[in-house]
């Protein structure tokens, strides 16, 4: 395993090679000074059910810092004004959300910089929900992702990887957050050591998984992310209904909010099957 | 035309039909005291391409009411923390946005409590955008609805129809508000006499428009709001690059934001192709 952040510059420059491709085969508008992709062919692709991959946000979903996460704010009522339109005063980690490269880089892509075509990818998800529930601290190897390899076949090509850790069954409860007497959180996520074998091993757009964040609760360095998120990949955390998902075969939709300079922020995650 | 609202109590009940039956059709989760349908079966789709629909937020977008949509606030910063995390204090109705029935009723659903399979659709696209720029405050009629089927078929079951006026363009320049010397915006929109055929003669789901509102930007009672919103469906504004998507054939995905008691909000909206 590298040192956390050795390689950025080399993930970056692979970043940004894998952009002027995407944008040399996708249609591209000048808006302003920035060049964006609007669209982009992708493999063809066939579904015929949805699933919602998102929890409802409200006041009382944990978050990792254990502040409430939004406050809602009435700005018109149906009753006084014939219309509701409320404000939001929103942290941008909270519920189902999105990790933006910006999150963890000086200079990395906001929210609404990430390419649609990274958006619409297809979704793998691995299940360590049996390791997890033995060990709260649970942290997936490049052993698990090498075992879901033998059964499912090679991760496809730029695909999302889910981290089925069964912790979605705790929403609600203490032990979603579980804060130990040692002060720290306890709940799974992911070595560093298998974060970079998606990384360098495997052509993999996004990283989603069912808890508070995709590093380990009890450490507080982040590793994961400061290898992760710099790299130009998106993350997800708090992701729902990842039990309903096969293991290959799905494609994830990424609803990621499309602010300038947001360093990710709640999205509606759908799965196409 | 009926009188707006008229019909609101046997649009309500057909809306909870219309429930009841997809809840049969896919998975159930109880989730606290509320049935949330979390996947369904939708028509066999398939898709090659990703057009993305979002325009991007910042404080300069344009709203409604010509106050800044969004303001971000610094939490944590890269340089001094080692991550970047912002507060957004963000008006639901700003930018690319969805509005849920509860925006325009007492107790109609809110922005969490859309259906899923309500969310990926098929998309139609009317063009009026010749009409449009020959006419500011130009309000499709139903004679646009039975133009566009007589060219392209009826309009798919459980389609969302989005109306393409060609206001895109005018984004960043004092056109797309347009502000007259009388006090009114003058843009285009949706006659409530054409919504009423979607509503009671067509199997839609959700209103798409181009504009900063569905209602043309002259009339301050918003009628069709009034009629389309209690009715239980969705709707969509400031919409981007409907210019790139076909009249007929593609989905759309709308990345809506899952938040209990929203009346809207900020979504990345998908169309696949």
């Amino acid at each position: 395993m590298c040192v956390a952040g050795c390689d950025e510059a080399m993930h970056r420059a692979l970043s940004r090679r894998r952009l002027f491709r995407r944008a040399a085969a996708g249609a591209v508008l000048a808006t302003g000074l920035r060049a964006e992709v609007v669209s982009a062919a992708t493999p063809p692709t066939r579904f015929e059910k949805v699933i919602d991959l998102t929890h409802t946000l409200d006041p009382a979903f944990p978050t990792f810092f254990g502040t409430s996460g939004i406050e809602l704010r009435t700005r018109f009522s149906y009753r006084k004004d014939g219309l509701n339109f409320l404000q939001w005063v929103l942290d941008e980690h909270s519920g189902t959300h999105i990790d933006a490269p910006l999150h963890f880089s000086e200079n990395g892509a906001d929210a609404s910089a990430l390419p649609i075509v990274d958006l619409v990818v297809p979704l793998a998800v691995i299940d360590v929900a049996a390791q997890a529930a033995a060990n709260a601290d649970y942290a997936v190897t490049p052993d698990d992702i090498k075992a879901w390899e033998e059964r499912n076949g090679r991760l496809p090509d730029r695909a999302a990887v889910a981290i089925h850790t069964g912790w979605a069954q705790h929403l609600g409860t203490a032990k979603y957050r579980n804060e130990g007497p040692d002060g720290k959180l306890h709940f799974p996520g992911v070595h560093p050591a298998a974060a970079e074998v998606l990384i360098r091993e495997r052509s993999v757009t996004g990283l989603l998984i069912d808890t508070l964040s995709f590093d380990i609760g009890a450490t507080k360095d982040f590793p994961t992310h400061v290898l992760w998120l710099p790299s130009g990949r998106w993350g997800a955390e708090n992701v729902a209904n990842l039990d309903q998902v096969p293991p290959v075969g799905a494609t994830i939709v990424v609803g990621g909010p499309k602010i300038r300079g947001a360093t990710g922020g709640p999205s509606r995650l759908i799965a196409l099957v």
